[in-house]
């Protein structure tokens, strides 16, 4: 018999290729209904910003194969640059490679940029979920970035909807009850990577849910993922 | 009947405060028998490290409250400093605040320091998990770090054991044919970030068990946390 996990990841495949103005989130409330039936409270549907970006009609098409000319105009900021690749800060204010500028996963010359405003794009795909499921549901829509520092691209969410970006756990005691310093949890990027693990990158599973993650008041409702983007002042390594 | 997920993660609690020199290995064990019966082959124990560490007598007491002079003495490197903020490379490379120094969930005055060495932390209680349930499992050691740019903490990989750091797609093809490009994939972090969702911070669960992810060949096989440190040389943001 098999013990009920705390968190559980579905993999949501069969999901076509998307072009401009396809009906997304019929396509994937459709995929969902296939793969799980229905959806529950609490769910976070997952999605990689590239089906958003493609429904969104955000292809380009390169010029002799280059994107720096995409990467230049997508780009609110050039920070660094190292032969083919810039470190650029995008107009939504996230720091990535060549503004998420994207030739994987796209067939011919086209690329695909990233939506313009990924936080409304989830808010429409929540939208969207709650009413064809009749559940309170979550949204997040995530691309993949490197960090400083550390090698490898891990998914993060570049978009939310029903949910906050960040767990405030400062004003709680730990377990020997002394109250805890700097314990801000950035859970929307925590739940963008557990949801990769089930996507893959060369594969077509391009949703997942997230199922029994239950955040406790007062840290449900609504956040974007721009809450993320630490202000320049702030931030000590640009 | 429920749908059987593609990953599934397990709270490991009911751990006991843990002083130098417990039976770290048989602690874990037991609780994982006591909530899973079993481990399977394939399954990732995740541990953060500061259960590790005291075991490990990774104990320091701090003067007046401050942890200044430990960060001084644990860090390899002062990066930047503001306040009571100073943001340190640890010997091991990883940079992080304070050097990892942390008086969270410890009673009294003492804080906690990193474990000297994490991958071979988790590569005993590899050993340990391999020998008790006869399976073959790996390990993952982790921590919370903040991030260049974007605010929030999250979990990431300290030590590990029985599993690559990255994945490597960059050979693969895309479901276009095409081959694609820079996809190495820091599957560690997200895996710690993805068990740090049942964990979190205020409660006693220091444990999780991430079963359903199967690493393909050549990707299978023994990898260092440390493998993920990117050289100063190659760091663009230092």
């Amino acid at each position: 018999m098999d013990v009920k996990p705390d968190l559980a990841v579905f993999g949501i495949p069969d999901i076509p290729e998307i072009e401009t103005g396809a009906p997304l989130a019929d396509i994937i409330g459709d995929a969902i209904t296939r793969r799980l039936t229905r959806l529950r409270d609490h769910d976070i549907v997952v999605v990689t910003h590239k089906i958003v970006s493609k429904a969104e009609g955000r292809f380009a098409v390169t010029r002799d194969g280059s994107v720096a000319s995409l990467v230049e105009s997508e780009a609110s900021a050039i920070l660094r640059r190292r032969g083919d690749l810039t470190i650029t800060r995008t107009r939504h204010g996230y720091i990535c490679a060549n503004a998420g500028v994207d030739r994987s996963n796209v067939p011919g010359d086209r690329v695909v940029l990233l939506p313009v405003h990924p936080d409304r794009s989830a808010a429409s795909l929540r939208d969207a979920m709650v009413r064809r499921f009749e559940v309170d549901v979550s949204v997040v829509v995530t691309d993949t970035f490197g960090r400083a520092w550390r090698r490898g691209l891990v998914d993060v969410a570049i978009g939310i909807a029903g949910l906050p970006a960040l767990i405030d756990h400062r004003n709680q005691a730990d377990h020997t009850g002394r109250i805890m310093e700097v314990t801000e949890i950035a859970i929307i990027d925590e739940i963008a990577a557990a949801a990769d693990l089930v996507m893959g990158k060369a594969t077509m599973v391009p949703v997942a849910v997230v199922r029994g993650l239950r955040l406790e008041p007062p840290t449900v409702g609504n956040g974007k993922a721009t809450d993320l983007v630490r202000s320049p002042a702030e931030d000590f390594f640009l």
